[in-house]
Parts: structure tokens; sequence; C-alpha cells
């Protein structure tokens, strides 16, 4: 066991080609990105018409073979009727042991664990959450589940750590050529990016439909030039279901409260001035958060630049009413969105390479002057979890939460209890991020800034916020919870590992002994 | 000396790795595709402001040095003023011998002929045309003008076979970060799609503008993650000119005879039909073919599914009323056309690899029902020329002619005669293009259809179009111009190589010993 900067113990895992965490802000692992295969118009019918009649048949065509890599993408959130199909096509071939790569995993993929148990998918190799993530949790998947944010998948991409073997893309719309796009169609879910690179990098690329439209599907988000097959399908899922989960504002009285704080909080310190730009995630505190920060905006008179992220109502508001200037959209969170970016040429998409990406020229997380994320747990030096309970389980995905962690001013948005479990911790179940990236904790018992943030603390001294250190809300809550959160009783048996945005091993998560 | 497939003999150029021309459809020579350096975030602004104080300084800091491959683009036609700028700049910096390979090169280059005589500039590797050609053919140029198609420009940098080092992007609006677009600002004109492989395989890219936004510049065309560094400066050029040149109605009664009668041609042969495509080039026969296909068109209530190629009035005329479905638009010849694409989100700015490059997984080319093409000579075997005169002379541009020959049905609509020179001969002065994709030779004299396409001939059999076989239209016009063309004097000494959209070399351009 060797450890890494952030004071985690890690296996030796070089056989895989793996290293631990060297600190935020490292020189790359490798000199050169991938160099994919020469393919050649030759092999694809100069009409364009790349249809063949079903997934099975593109995956035959596609060459899958025992212990490929294959991946699919979140768009549709929980609405996703694709995975299934997929994977059915794969089980139907007789072919076995898949590595899933999956942008994200959503708690409609639980109907994928009999694939696991048969051996179609070895394991999973993505964020895992909800009921697949418990299934890992319980070491029941062979193989570890590597945790990758948005921008590092992109990067695992690029640099060659992960080559793709066939990538599955579910497109709203799409052409005969591959042309498609998330913004038109009856299953339109907004934009296709977490895509992009899978479309770039994979071997082989399949695109999904249940609305194929004319040549040429205009404007296009991904290329048909990047497409091998394309294949009608009835349905690709349910777009309503986009906004499922995380993507509803909280009604709890107390959530509230954090998020008022956190939007006092920006505003107090100066940030919210005409021009300025904003992350919020999703989860209901991040989203009240825009509602209330949209409040004294409007009081003010101040205007936003741009705003990156999810995009909901809330944002699209903003953005038709000429409070904020454009929306950089990772991610569409509802229908509203959607409409939006088939509408507003200043509601952008964008890809985790634009946005995220350690490895490019620069990226739009590091411009953001404030972020507003959640959390599952936060130690007193201010580093944090966004993938396990403090029971061990890895209920959550990491989403881009690692990459958001750059913004000028990253604040945690959090209870101070959860199930009267305190979230403040003298050490946390999983480290995901260093504290170093970490300026503000707001809870609803208090604000603690992190006292390398001097510049913050001084720009809020004299404000009628409930400023306390860490250490003080961490107390309060330890008094109301009667002591300090209980050790989780975790196995020695590795499930998965955390890497950071830069490929490096962060922390590693554990077998749970004892389900909770 | 070799013989490659279309019969010229060309030279041993293995020390280049360069090899003849293998025949149309022949798999790649390399495997894979090359792999840019990774690049971090670190190394860039975390504020996202890469503006550098001045074109200068941004080569200073690029790491510019003697030798090395510095590319521009075309998008500003005969208006642009950037490459002037950029050498000068260079010139200022002490460093020489410049490997300068732009997309295309048009009169107002004529001034960086100085650049090339004190040693600034070795050698341009590009399409050549007008006194740039003039000035190659007459051997003043260091080293080879190795002509390539736009598709073949893509390919050469995605493959591998140029390294450009430092590309220099004019741009008509960008932010401070270098997200960019052509279709807004000032010096507005049209898509940047020419600058895209150079933006993603450069060692180092600089945008020029004269148009800075506030960051975020949306929609961008080219991302700003694939830009170092942004320069302002008082203009880049005068986007009125870029209708100069090839890109005006012809207004010659045979000129327009010629594009009258390859539009009845695609008539009779039943192409125009409802969802049909096609590509008309930039030069005064093939936009007014463009003017009487519509005519064909309006009268038959016939609608395109869409258009590619340079986008003009025309287009945009036709796209607005409904006649034709979109326009994926490879270069924008006129302001209507400008202006069009940041308004109508069916005007699509297309990139080389889009439509052209012959290493993707299709492209738009071979899907168009029909392209109409100029050419500066044709052969009894109708296999093309398109960059000498017949006095030998390199004053044309290759433009993405080779890529367009890859239509359902190419089109080459050209005088039987020029300056009282046939045009139909025995031997090329320089072969551009291999017979087996040229369909059609339309003069003021007849229609020549290649004999090879059997199906075209059924089809406009007992039309009342004049056809003869290209032997008759060439006995016609020697017949006209007193006997065959005479012979033209050339060196030995290769000043230039046209190479075939896969690399290979496809034929020589030699010093031309006598000025014409």
């Amino acid at each position: 066991m060797i450890q890494n900067a952030v004071g985690r113990l890690i296996p030796d895992l070089s056989d895989r080609g793996l290293v631990g965490f060297r600190g935020v802000d490292q020189p790359p692992l490798k000199s050169n990105q991938v160099a994919p295969a020469i393919r050649t118009c030759s092999e694809f019918p100069a009409n364009g018409d790349k249809r063949v009649e079903s997934l099975r048949e593109a995956l035959r065509m596609s060459g899958l073979r025992d212990g490929m890599v294959v991946s699919t993408h979140h768009h549709l959130r929980n609405g996703d009727a694709v995975a299934i199909q997929l994977f059915a096509a794969i089980r139907s071939l007789g072919v076995r042991d898949i590595v899933w790569f999956p942008s994200a995993v959503f708690p409609c993929h639980e109907e994928l664990i009999p694939f696991l148990e048969d051996g179609t998918i070895h394991h999973i190799e993505g964020s895992l959450n909800g009921p697949l993530g418990d299934y890992a949790s319980g070491g029941r998947m062979r193989g570890l589940a590597v945790l990758r944010s948005h921008g590092n998948r992109y990067r695992s991409i690029q640099d060659g750590d992960v080559h793709v073997d066939v990538a599955v893309i579910a497109a709203p719309a799409s052409d005969h050529f591959g042309n498609c796009t998330g913004a038109l169609g009856p299953s339109a879910c907004g934009g296709l990016g977490f895509a992009m690179a899978d479309a770039e990098y994979a071997d082989r690329v399949i695109v999904v439909t249940d609305h194929l439209v004319d040549f040429p599907c205009v404007p296009w988000q991904i290329a048909g030039n990047h497409i091998d097959h394309v294949v009608e399908v009835n349905t690709i899922g349910d777009s309503t279901q986009i906004v499922a989960g995380t993507t509803v504002l909280t009604s709890s009285p107390e959530r509230q409260r954090i998020a008022r704080l956190a939007a006092e909080f920006v505003d107090a310190a100066g940030i919210v001035r005409d021009g300025w730009s904003f992350q919020a995630g999703a989860g209901g505190i991040s989203l009240s958060f825009v509602v209330f920060v949209q409040e004294i905006m409007a009081r003010r008179g101040v205007r936003a630049g741009f705003a990156r992220g999810g995009s909901t109502k809330y944002l699209v508001e903003m953005l038709e009413s000429g409070q904020l200037g454009a929306i950089l959209d990772g991610q569409t969170f509802d229908l509203e969105g959607v409409r939006s970016m088939r509408e507003n040429r200043s509601h952008v998409m964008t890809t985790p390479w634009n946005s995220y990406c350690a490895h490019t020229k620069g990226n739009f997380a590091s411009m953001l002057d404030c972020a507003v994320l959640g959390a599952t747990e936060v130690d007193v030096n201010f580093n944090a979890n966004v993938v396990t309970h403090s029971d061990g389980r890895l209920l959550h995905g990491i989403g881009g939460w690692q990459d958001a962690l750059l913004s000028q001013c990253t604040i945690l948005a959090v209870p101070s209890l959860r199930n009267r479990v305190p979230i403040i911790r003298d050490e946390l179940t999983t480290v995901c991020g260093s504290g170093e990236l970490i300026d503000v904790v707001v809870t609803e018992r208090g604000i603690a800034v992190n006292p390398r943030r001097m510049d913050l603390i001084e720009a809020v001294e004299g404000s009628d916020l409930p400023l306390k250190s860490i250490a003080e809300i961490q107390a309060e809550s330890e008094k109301l919870a009667g002591g300090k959160p209980a050790r989780v009783d975790l196995d020695d048996e590795l499930i998965g590992l955390v890497t950071w945005i830069d490929g490096t091993v962060i922390d590693t998560v554990r077998r749970v002994r004892t389900r909770a």
C-alpha cells in the first residue's frame, strides 16, 4: 500500500498502468493522445445510407467479441431504453464478458443486473449509483468500478487509457448517414455531448434512433462522418424522465435555507456582478440556489455573462429575460432546456472536452466565478466525498463534480446531518476531491470558508452571514447526533477505484460487509 | 521514372515518402491517424484569457523557428489581410525558410512574393494560382508546390503526412478564449471550415481577430479549446472581396449556353427529381447552371434535398423559397451566404472532413446526385486538368475539384476553346483527375457522355440534347482552331506535384521555359 497526495492508502496498481494521486495540478502521464485507426470512404456506401436492420446486426458487423468495451451515454437519464436493448442484443449473439463503459447509470438500469449475473456484462467501468452501485458495493460485480468524472472520461479516451471497441449512441434524431442531434424528435433530450469522445475515438460507432429524418439532419450535434452504422428502433426512451432524480427543486425548509445562504454568500463576497458566471449542478439545493441568486440579480439589476452545467427551466427563463448572456449546456435537465437549445443560438451544447477535460487548452470549469455543488461528506480539511454514503455504499454518481471543483469559488452546499449522521467528519469514507479546491461549505447551521481563501473571508467580513469554522459546524452537528459518526464496517476487498481528473487514483472503494 | 495508374511518368519520390497514384479507390498507405501532443489546462490562464499583445509575440510564444510549417486559410479569399501581417511579423522575428501551408491563395497574395524572395518563406505547399502560381511556374520558388485538394489537405494533416507547427486562423469574431466564428463581426465571411484540421492537429494555434466579443462567442464554429493564443488586430481583411474572382455569373452567351445545356442534361437524365442534390463549384458557368436548374425546378415544382459547396445568393434564395432543404456550406461565396449561415439553421457550415476527406466514414461528395465543375483541359479519355493552363503555367487553384469528382454524376462544363486553343486534347498538360470519375463533358458545341456511363447515355436517348462523342467535339474545335494545340515547351525541372485525394502523386508540374 502506498499513500497518495491526499493521504489515502492505495494498493500498487501499476499492473493496470495506474498511479496514485499526485496533487491537483500535475503534468500528464503520457505525451501524446491516442491515434485512431484510419478509416476510408471506400468502406461505406457511396450514397451515405448506413442503415442496418437491427442493433444485433450492427453489433455483428462491428465485430463484437467477448471481453470488448462497449459504451453508452446518459442523455436520456432515467428514461433510457437503449442499454437494455443493447445488452439483450449482445446476449442474443452469445457474446460475454463485456466491459460496459457508460457515461453514467440511473436507477432504470437496475434491469441490467441479470446481464451482470449471467456473464453478458463482466463489469461496469464508470460512475455508478442507485441499484447498480448497491450491487457493486455488495461485492457482486466481477471487475472494478473505475469511477471517472465527465472530464476524466473524455480524457481517458482521448489519451488512450480506455479503448472503446463499440460505442452505441442513442440519438433522438438521425439521418441515414448518422448525422444526429438530441434537440429534435419525439424523444428529444437536448445535447449529446457525452457521446463525443466515443464518436471520435471508438473503433465502431452505432447510432440508434427512433426518429430517422431525411439527410441532412441539420444542425447535427454529432457528424455522421464518425458513424459506422445507423439502426432504427421503436423507442430510445422516455425523454420526460430526464427530469428524474436530482433535477427537482428542494421543498425542505432546511435545504432551502442552505440554498439561500449560498446565494447570500456569493452576493456578499462580491461575486454577483455584471458579467459574472456560475454553475449549479443537479440536486435540489443547487437548483434552489439558482432561484435565490436570480432574485438577488433581479433586485440589483445584475446580468450574468453565462451559466454552465445542466440546463433547466430556471436558466432558460434567465436567458430569455436577458438576465443571462448564454447557457453553456453540458447536459439538458428538462424539456424547457431542450426547447431552448433547439431555438436559441445563445444556448449551446458543450461536450466534456469543452467544459471539463483537464487535457485541453483550458476549459470552461476554471472560468466560472462560482460553482455550487453537493457532497455526501466533507472533512475538516475541506476534502470531500460525493460517491459513497457514510454507510460505505456507492450510491451516487461522480458526474462532473471533480471537474467543477476547478471554479474560482467552489461551494459545497450540504445539510450538516443526513439521517442523523453528521456529514462533516474527521476522515472521509471516500475522498473524491482535495480540500485545496473547495472554498466554502454552506450548511443550514452556518458557512465555513476554507482558511486558504483569505480573500473570500475578508470579502464577507462585516456581513450578517452565519460564518463559522468548519470545526464549529462539525461540533454542533456531532452534539445533535450524539457523537461522531460510527466507523463504517468495510471489507478489504476492493470494488472500485476513484480516479482524479488526470487519471491518477485518489481513493479506493471497498466492499460493504454488512448491508445497511 | 515510373508510370502511375493514370499513365503519367513521375520520378521516384520515395525519399519524400510519396508513391504514385494507384487508382481511385485504394486502401490507405498508413494504418493510423497522427496522435497530437497532450496539452493541459495548467499551461493556460484559469480565467480563459489567452490574449497576447501582437501576432509577433504570439509567434514568439509559439516557439517559431526557421523551417517550420505555418498555415493560413482562405475564408476571406481575395480580401485576406492576415497573411501579409503574419509574414511581416515572422520577418521581424528574423525567422526564415518557413513552409507556408495555406488552404488556398488568391491574387491579393502577390504581395508575399518579396517574402519568398528574401527567404522568409521557403516555399508554398498548397494550391497556387494567379501571381504566385506564375511565380512558381517560372522556377523561382525554392521548394516544390505540393498541390492538395481541400479533402486531401485535411487528410494529409489527419494522417500525419503534414505536420503544422503553427496555424494562424483569421477569425471575424472571437472571444478571449479563442471560441471563434466567421458568421459575426464586421469582417464576417461565413464558415471557417478550412481551419478545422489545423485547429485539431497543429502544435500551436493562433486566432487573429478584428472583432473581440465577450466570452462566450456563441455559437462558435471553432472551439477555444483548440486555441493557444488570441491576437487582436485592426483588420483581418475585407469580406466584400469574398465574391472576387470566380464567384460571378457568366455574362458570355457561349458560357451561358454551356450552363443551360448542363441544366438541361441533368433534367433529361432524370436527375432533377424531388429530394435530389447538387454541387456547383465556383466559376461563372457553374453559378449560371444553378440559375438555369432553379428555373427548371420551379417550372416542374421540384424541391432539392440539399446543395453542397460554395454558398451564394442563388442558393440562399432557393433555401428561403423552400426549393432547397439545406445548404451544406463548404465555403461562403458572398455576403448573402454569410447572412443566411448566421440566420438559418438549415444553412450549415461544413469542414473538408465532413464533405471531402477520403479517410473518414463516408463523406458528402459521393452522396451528391450531380456536381458541375470546371476544367482547364480534358483528354479524349475524360481525364482532366484543373491547375495548369495549356501554356503550362500553374494559374488555377485545385480547390475541392478532385474531391467533388466523386459525385454520382460529375459534369465538366467547359468552353471547347480558350483563347483559340482547343481544351479537348490527346494528352493533358497536367492530369488532376482520372476519367473514370468524370461522367459528362458539356461544351457549347455539344455534350459528350463518358462511354462508361451507359446508364446516363440511355437516360438521355431520344432527348433533343446535342449529344456527341468527345472525339467529335475535339475534331470540331481543332478544325476551328486550325489544328491540334501546340505542345507546350516545358523544362525538366519539377516545380510542383499534384497529389490525389489519398496522398499519392497523380502528376508533376514542370517549369515553364518560355513565359507565355
